[in-house]
């Protein structure tokens, strides 16, 4: 039975502004196509058949399509090292034909992951993986977000999130999620603090997260009562079962705004991945 | 009067660990000159004549001297615009007999400091100013530190200050200072918060610092009660006058540990761009 005493927090959904975004992205590309006669180009680089990989990558292929903007799939098999990698992402990279690289990570036991992104072209980089995207991000400088953190700012700004001078704690550190969102939160005046495995007493520094991005990859790491009252919480964990890091029903008691897992910051990581394939081509085409 | 029943903190002298440093610096520089002929050259780049910039330039230089590292002192004009700054340092970046490259920072006011930085080639900043060097200190992949945070990780592990699980405390968020010290703190697995000017109550959050860096550049901000009892600070502040970003005489009372100004952080700094630079034409030369 729910207790209708309790308070209960408004969702962040990010399936209505992700297709408001898509809508806009696709409008983009159709207009390009009509001044200039070309289609964007999202390549998508996959290594090996990993079911989720798989999925995924089809996933975004699918909504390529529904945007106007042509996917060219490259599958690699399972093994392939990083030296063909390289390779392969130094092709597209040089192709006029196309706009925007994805590769779809993890690219296996085999691959040297940060040598294979760094053979992106930073201009065609619409899923801010490369050193220069995120240095970019850090700086305030042109260039992609990663994906998901730009998907996460985007999300706060449609709910208008307050972001200056408000305490945001990042639970994750990695190089394409929690890190780069950390400094996209603080490239918006957000005190920021990055807690990971290693830190010490979690709980009582997410009591003092004003805005809280549960970025980790654990099942639930985060419960109701570890929440400050009225936080905002994004939850960008994602989990076999459609499970986030953060446990929905008790922090939904707690938060004034929660993002549901799915339909929260996932079909924004696509759109902006859209969005910026779009913008790719654009500036390729020296528009933009 | 002084109170002697107050605990009082042990100094974090880096002098004597900045003087060692450079001993093995120039024992390198002279190994490298006998096995190559080669004696590493920093190129010092300076616009303008603001009187604190010659000095620093000028100290620089003569540390490079006693190191045994030649330096190319190459001054411009006041009002110096980006392209021809850029022009210069693509120049020293082309040239083999230039090593390292240091523009000395402020570049003056008619100049896109950011250009002129990423203008200096990676394998030759070793002052770690391009977003190259900042992605490789956030990522821990293989580049040059900035200066100053590259000296305080070297100070840190001097007087064996655990960073593990343990709170660390960036006050400002500069491209060369805070944000590269954050990042090399989360590295080496502390939770890290930076604080900045639109931080809401400052002092509550550095009551919480196992470790604090003070690097915003405000003389006497941080004082000692805003300190946790026994917290290690870092103070990176310099101001007119020799006065740090912390209020020494009250923060000794209360931390463990804290370094001096000047004569703490200043002089690391100065000994990991010559460590740096002999390091950069070791790696040019194909050695090292």
């Amino acid at each position: 039975m729910t207790d209708r005493s309790r308070p209960s927090a408004r969702l962040m959904d990010g399936t209505a502004p992700a297709r408001r975004l898509t809508e806009a992205t696709a409008a983009a590309a159709a207009d390009l196509r009509l001044r200039t006669g070309v289609t964007p180009c999202l390549a998508t680089v996959l290594v090996g058949e990993d079911p989720a990989s798989v999925t995924y990558v089809r996933m975004k292929r699918a909504r390529c399509e529904q945007a106007g903007i042509r996917s060219r799939h490259v599958p690699l098999p399972a093994g392939t090292g990083t030296s063909r990698l390289v390779d392969v992402l130094g092709e597209l990279s040089a192709d006029p034909a196309v706009h925007g690289i994805l590769l779809q990570h993890p690219a296996g036991p085999d691959v040297d992951e940060r040598a294979a992104f760094e053979a992106i072209a930073p201009a065609k980089d619409v899923d801010g993986v490369t050193t220069h995207s995120f240095a970019a991000m850090s700086f305030g400088l042109p260039g992609f977000a990663s994906c998901t953190p730009g998907g996460i700012m985007r999300l706060l700004d449609e709910y208008q999130v307050e972001l200056a001078g408000r305490h945001a704690v990042v639970v994750g550190r990695s190089a394409i999620l929690g890190k780069p969102a950390g400094m996209l939160l603080l490239g918006r005046d957000a005190t920021v603090t990055y807690c990971h495995s290693r830190t010490a007493d979690l709980p009582s520094i997410l009591r003092e997260a004003d805005v809280l991005l549960a970025a980790v990859g654990r099942p639930e790491l985060i419960r109701g009562e570890d929440l400050k009252p009225g936080a905002v919480v994004i939850d960008a964990g994602y989990n076999p079962g459609n499970v986030g890091d953060v446990h929905f029903a008790s922090a939904r008691e707690r938060a004034a705004l929660i993002t549901p897992v799915p339909g929260g910051v996932g079909p924004m990581t696509i759109a902006v991945l859209l969005a910026q394939t779009v913008e790719a081509a654009e500036r390729q085409l020296g528009l933009g």
